[in-house]
């Protein structure tokens, strides 16, 4: 038997004991060391289930109660016999995608974009908040010998700014760039544009707090929507061409149409945001530039690798972001609550696992 | 003096006796010989003005009254002396592309979307309704002599079924393409994707002699969105997995969602309408396949080119597009009203300037 944090519905997760997985061929089995606390969890909780399936999963077969975590680092503690290159008591990173393997994404390689996809932690197939988890070794990575555990557990929410940047086409230390919101994900996204070397960071952000970690991360400009004219910071730093590109990890009607608005002639909008329902938009606001307005979703493995290198020669510097650490036990008092009730005092806030 | 088509605002269009056009620096005089007649004249007509100025156009500096014809071939009568190239009694085509040479747009050389930009026969510097108009040399081209007059003036509008589809990446021959709207600029991104050898065009058109203009001009689908499931054929045509790309030249609320429904994984939808108004719209349609929304506005020079060269071969075969060639002096009654009335049952109906 081992603790895991499940999820049983709204406002409801407990911490309990629960039989520890067995391994399954072609898996590694991981003893969790630290997990993120992520906006979708916070989501589960206040609103779902929404990712945690009330039917069978249609890969993992699971429906809730399931185990909760899908940011995370971990120890191997074993290796199933059909599968190369991993050790017990290796150090890695977990990257949580769930995929059918068959689907026209499948099929294109696009396993974040699955059409009956999911992540370890919220789908089925156990989660990183629990002593022991199994998962598939294609989606194991080690982390290199100067990054630290904690460090680990960064690389999910890094690897979705550094996806979202990837949907911009080149993007250099020339570039002008606004990131819209500065919560997680707007954050991780700064930092990856950081070690893409881009010089002009321009953050758009309400919260004073959510600022403070914007210029500490690496914004160069910061834009308070409300009292400033972003678009007059934007053409100033652009000396009036615009935004190279845009990323919305706001999710706010107004970002569409402000995003739409700085972005530059045949430049991108990226939006990195989930939309809770539909918004007014004028197909216009990027005929008059023949602007792109692309969509990102979640990491490819391609991600995992690039962040993990550059924390490895240090371009990407995550210092910051855990602004708490908690033991498993606390997690609904002391991480979903705290997050509900002060998301803008924190980035990220960790369980140790093994802070029993 | 000469005759030209006024336009003075809504519901008032004169043909009347103006001054000829004289010559300046860089550029080509020329006769025109047939005129298009394009939704946006109409426009302009029933509800305008929109983009004949009321106020000092920043680049042509004129008010109406305008001369109007903005698709238009014709023959070259005088050539600036410092212009190189041209020969009077040379047949061509005119790109109508009016820009100020000194905004963001024109910096990257995206003329068509110059921030003061216009179109001769719109925005003042004369039309091609008319015996005379001098436009600048860069913008005109000599027609091949396998090309009829009537054939050259159907380069602009093909020209922007061109630019519309070099918009979406990767279309051969195996690429499954919606066209949404018969109009004439679906039937020209038609023939522009029939140059491109795409073999599978599904066209949603609701008009059933549209439908017709359609299967004529090569699309090998023809789907009433009103009775039919576009998202069936799609997915049957392409074995699941959607379309490659999803041109929407129809501009009505319904066809953007349905757009961003047929649309592949990171496949793309180009948006080649004019929009009068906000309309509904949820990012997470294209999140959960991480597709583009690209939006598209008028042509460049290479359009022009390229779609002259493709009439040249035979690859763009305009065969049909003329429904009908009247008289100047009857450009209200015969063209635009007719257009008003009954617009299903044309494609271009073509001024000849030189039938008095």
């Amino acid at each position: 038997m081992m603790r895991a944090a499940r999820y049983y519905g709204k406002e409801d997760i407990r911490i309990e004991q629960i039989p520890s997985p067995s391994i399954k061929p072609g898996q590694v089995k991981i003893a969790p060391a630290f997990v993120g606390i992520c906006g979708t969890d916070l989501h589960e909780y206040l609103g779902g289930p929404n990712f945690c399936p009330e039917h069978p999963h249609p890969v993992t077969h699971e429906t809730i109660p399931v185990t909760l975590g899908h940011e995370f680092s971990g120890v191997i503690t074993e290796v199933s016999p059909d599968v190369k290159g991993f050790e017990v008591g290796q150090h890695c990173a977990v990257q949580p995608t769930i995929f059918c393997g068959h689907c026209a994404a499948c099929h294109d390689g696009a396993l974040n974009v699955c059409h009956d996809g999911g992540f370890v932690g919220l789908s089925g197939g156990g989660g990183g908040l629990s002593d022991s988890v199994c998962v598939s070794a294609t989606h194991v990575f080690k982390l290199p010998e100067n990054l630290t555990l904690e460090t680990g557990a960064l690389v999910e929410p890094l690897s979705v700014g550094w996806h979202a940047i990837t949907a911009a086409p080149g993007l250099g230390p020339e570039a002008v760039v606004v990131v819209m919101g500065g919560g997680p994900i707007g954050l991780a996204t700064i930092l990856c544009l950081k070690a893409k070397n881009v010089h002009n960071i321009i953050v758009s952000e309400i919260a004073a707090s959510r600022q403070n970690f914007a210029r500490e991360f690496g914004a160069t400009e910061i834009v308070n929507p409300i009292k400033d004219n972003l678009n007059e910071v934007v053409m100033r730093v652009s000396d009036g061409r615009g935004a190279d590109a845009v990323f919305d990890c706001a999710g706010v009607p107004a970002s569409i149409k402000s995003a739409c608005e700085i972005v530059k002639v045949k430049g991108t909008v990226v939006n990195v945001a989930i939309w809770e329902k539909e918004i007014p938009f004028n197909p216009n606001w990027i005929t008059w530039k023949e602007s792109s307005y692309k969509s990102v979703l979640g990491y490819q493995k391609e991600d995992y690798e690039a962040v993990i290198e550059n924390l490895r020669t240090g371009a990407i510097n995550p210092k910051g972001m855990i602004t708490r650490k908690i033991k498993l036990e606390n997690l609904v008092e002391d991480g979903i609550k705290t997050l509900i009730h002060d998301k803008d005092s924190h980035v990220k806030i960790l369980v140790d696992v093994n802070d029993k």
